[in-house]
């Protein structure tokens, strides 16, 4: 390596203080999910390619794998990087579902790919945090008040601005167009799912050229996209817009029935917007979408929905439901702006100085004595003057030197080098300020 | 989906309560190297392919990436999959370096990826936790023995059997090797390292037929790397062979003075091996393996070295000593043959029971209570009759239900469903013994 590498556009990587930000968001969100009964799961990062280009739409932004020494016909050269966690979950469900007990509730935490142009916000490499509740045969529909306020529970856990969950139903919007007269609901979503970058206008524009609607069907459907509500009152706005179907009408009764059970547990949470439409052709019913307030043009932060038909064997269906958190996203957009910080940069919270290399072994002894009792310390690299030793630690962010006495006096002093204060200290006994022990994470709290 | 797909051999994945126990180790192993200071970092898991191939053995084993629909010019068509943790490593220090303090101690757990052919314990993707020191300019000998200790404690304070961690020194092996008067050093070292494999009746016949060994010279080789002890001995046995080299006095100084001070600090605990290799080209000095007891035949759960040379620029070196743990390798035999156990497959303690959906909001709010309270708390998914709740708490591996007294009354009931003792509990008060608060993991402590 003779010259200095370049970072790689769409592939982010943290200083370490912004690495214990991200730690604690996700420790928290470890945390939260397992006070909810969800178990941890892994995926392998590879799926076979049939596996990944089920849903069709994201085909384009999938990575392939190839071994570079491999022969054309290996069997692993039809293997592609996964993009999500939902498509892997629905696989590993089927594949072990002797061995899981349902409905079954997981929580992942990893990083996916998609070979998406960066842009702010828009990653090649980025971790997801996912929950998902998953059956076999029926899913109960209180699950999907459930997910929802599980997600409202673990982001208010972090320390970052408040959010808003919004939700809307495929039902509705499926059953509405049909209801309309418009024979490719999923054409019509599509071109519903670009109001927030394209606009009304264009968006009309396109219904009216690509999908056959004549100007007062594509106004529907807008209209239809501008309804918001959090009880039945947003039934009672569609059902006004004069338009019948039995999709609809099973739509809007699950869709009142989400918003009741959050809005019993936890009022002013959950919300309907049915502008909402989520591009994954997987959903089949509630779909999220969640807001950071006053980040609202970073786009939704955690979103998912109901899949009935993503996975499943020949005789049995395993209905899901599902959000995930867009970690390198937030992460990105408040770190990046300042607003999430680490106190310190490493875990140390104490330096012990070296007088002489002859007292590295007692210096360890005692480190060791700190580190039994839970306070995280170093060793001094080098025996400098205690001065130079002081500034390394200053430069490290270690609140604490530590200097211990002559072996046979035992007059060990601790130092925070911040006040400079200095006091005798005995490292059996010695405790920092609950603050101080871990490196501490401010924000929006 | 219409068929249950089958595993992906080489890419494992654990079940839930597998899983459990390889966060338990994890999250041991993250204490362990933050208690002696070091930071977390992540590095994306791509690289150049230049940077990938720069020590050249291993390039056979790289998974190369393609984006499906990349033009042929794409600017990401040489990127592959990292092989390790070091080798990113080394670039991230180089490319931060204006960022870090130095000497940068840092650990990474994550996922690698390598196209070998799978067989026990060798894995196409698997998970590496690292530890390294990398200075500016001079790393001390003393790091060598420190990281041998940190990973002593890391790996002693996991539910696996003892450790045996055995080094070596290149300088030792390279000098012995040039005194010999063999003048292909790394020929020499690739032919020895395959001892394990294939004894030395095969390595002496490869010394021989291609590293052009006299049979004497071959005997030498073979006698190094019968030699083993703890302390200056070892040195002593090797300048009995009565080769002379400057390179060999300084390996063997070196090699003395880890084997002393980790003695000094932790005895009994590092051992040196003459026979270790190691495979990769950038070790410049000490050579770390380590030896499961009573799992030998595993090969190392956990190897490293002192690479001076990886990382650099025109006119900076980043000298650096690491150790990297085989998570995967160690876990797939514990778990594999049993030998590391989680006491549930799931987080939850409680399950509260659902008399009728009209009470699931109820039986929400008193979940939150418990969670409020650290105790991990799911409702039921169907209002069953009771029987058949408990049962569902029994498969899931949940210990207790609660059945919530009807509003007005409040003489909620909890039943340990291993004893089938039920009695009064207040969710605000009530605690489980610590044993059940979360999952346990029980080994070789």
């Amino acid at each position: 390596m003779s010259g200095r590498p370049a970072p790689l556009s769409g592939f982010p990587e943290w200083l370490p203080a912004d690495r214990i930000v991200e730690q604690h968001l996700l420790d928290r969100l470890r945390r939260t999910f397992e006070l909810y009964g969800f178990a941890s799961i892994e995926t392998r990062a590879v799926e076979p390619l049939a596996q990944l280009l089920r849903k069709g739409e994201i085909d384009k932004e999938v990575y392939l794998l190839r071994r570079m020494q491999a022969e054309e016909s290996e069997a692993d050269a039809g293997l592609g990087l996964h993009f999500d966690l939902t498509v892997p979950f629905a696989r590993y469900v089927v594949e072990n579902s002797g061995k899981l007990v349902f409905p079954f509730r997981r929580y992942q935490i990893q990083k996916v790919w998609r070979g998406e142009r960066p842009q702010d916000g828009r990653f090649r490499e980025f971790t997801q945090a996912d929950i998902d509740v998953v059956a076999r045969g029926e899913l109960p529909l209180h699950h999907d008040a459930e997910l929802a306020l599980v997600m409202a529970d673990a982001l208010g856990a972090l320390p970052i601005p408040p959010v808003r969950i919004q939700i809307n139903n495929r039902k509705v919007a499926e059953g509405f167009y049909r209801g309309v007269g418009l024979a490719d609901p999923a054409a019509v979503l599509r071109a519903v799912d670009k109001l927030d970058k394209i606009g009304p206008v264009k968006v009309r524009a396109l219904l009216v050229a690509y999908t056959g609607a004549s100007g007062a069907q594509a106004d529907a459907c807008l209209e239809l996209a501008t309804i918001t509500g959090t009880d039945a009152s947003v039934a009672e706005r569609v059902r006004a817009l004069g338009v019948a179907d039995p999709m609809l009408d099973e739509g809007l009764e699950e869709l009142v029935a989400v918003l009741d059970a959050a809005a019993g547990h936890a009022p002013g949470v959950v919300a309907a917007d049915l502008r909402i439409a989520r591009g994954l052709d997987y959903y089949t019913g509630t779909v999220y979408e969640t807001l950071l307030v006053g980040h609202e043009d970073l786009g939704s932060i955690c979103s998912g929905g109901r899949y009935d038909n993503l996975a499943g064997t020949g005789d049995e269906r395993y209905p899901g439901v599902g959000l995930s958190i867009g970690v390198s996203r937030l992460l990105s957009r408040l770190v990046g702006r300042g607003l999430l910080n680490a106190s310190r940069a490493v875990p140390t919270c104490v330096l012990v100085a070296v007088a002489a290399e002859e007292s590295r072994t007692a210096c360890n002894t005692l480190a060791a004595t700190l580190r039994r009792r839970g306070i995280a310390t170093e060793v001094a690299p080098h025996a400098d003057k205690f001065g130079k030793q002081i500034r390394y630690a200053d430069r490290r962010g270690i609140p604490y030197v530590w200097f211990p006495g002559p072996a046979d006096v035992g007059t060990d002093e601790v130092k925070d080098i911040r006040s400079g204060d200095q006091a005798p200290a005995d490292p059996a006994t010695w405790v920092p300020p609950e603050a101080d022990l871990h490196p501490t994470v401010s924000g929006s709290d």
